[in-house]
């Protein structure tokens, strides 16, 4: 049985989780768990985090409607990274752009390699 | 012009980066960078993280091989996460397996989904 207790936190008792597309492989954002979170996203099958601003759950996509249904969950071989494949309705982004990953280095300059969506996608 | 010192690195002055294999979009492994290996990564084009229980350098690869060549780097809309595109040479993890992220959770319980490579590889 897997025990969420059995992973290893930090000093905040935090995890990092990697989103991931569970279909076309994109990387989607990265945010932060708490045992509390995890054991939410478990059990409901949609992804809460733990906003470090707010200090409170985020489940993602509450207000928005871009909620993460998780389709399974894996942990790195020294347990202390998430890696999270999801169904991402819409985009992932606050920018409402698919990915939070949209700006690229090239020739030394940043660029923005992705739209926003239509919000209402 | 990109300026490594433009993003936002937590108290001890990291900045997590996730690698994530340029072709086929698998998550390889999540470590942290500090603005001097990332300056190294982009300099060298070889991928170079931070290890926090060393805190030393960690030229990925260096000992074993399995080196990671930058294709791209991309961040995140808060700045504070990286995302690196690399061609991964041979295995990512330190088990020899092609990423970290071996372990699912399935029916609650802990599977094993990737089998080490031959280390020749």
């Amino acid at each position: 049985m897997f025990d969420v207790t059995s992973l290893k936190y930090d000093a905040n008792g935090l995890i990092p989780a990697i989103a991931q597309d569970h279909l076309g492989g994109e990387v989607l954002m990265m945010a932060w768990m708490n045992a509390d979170s995890l054991r939410k996203t478990l059990e409901t099958g949609q992804v809460t985090y733990w906003s470090r601003s707010r200090q409170s759950f985020w489940a993602k996509g509450e207000s928005s409607g871009h909620v993460q249904k998780l389709v399974e969950l894996r942990v790195d071989c020294d347990r202390d990274c998430l890696l999270l494949l999801v169904d991402q309705i819409g985009p992932a982004c606050h920018t409402n752009r698919r990915s939070c990953f949209y700006t690229a280095i090239r020739d030394d300059a940043e660029v923005v390699i992705m739209a926003p969506q239509n919000p209402s996608i």
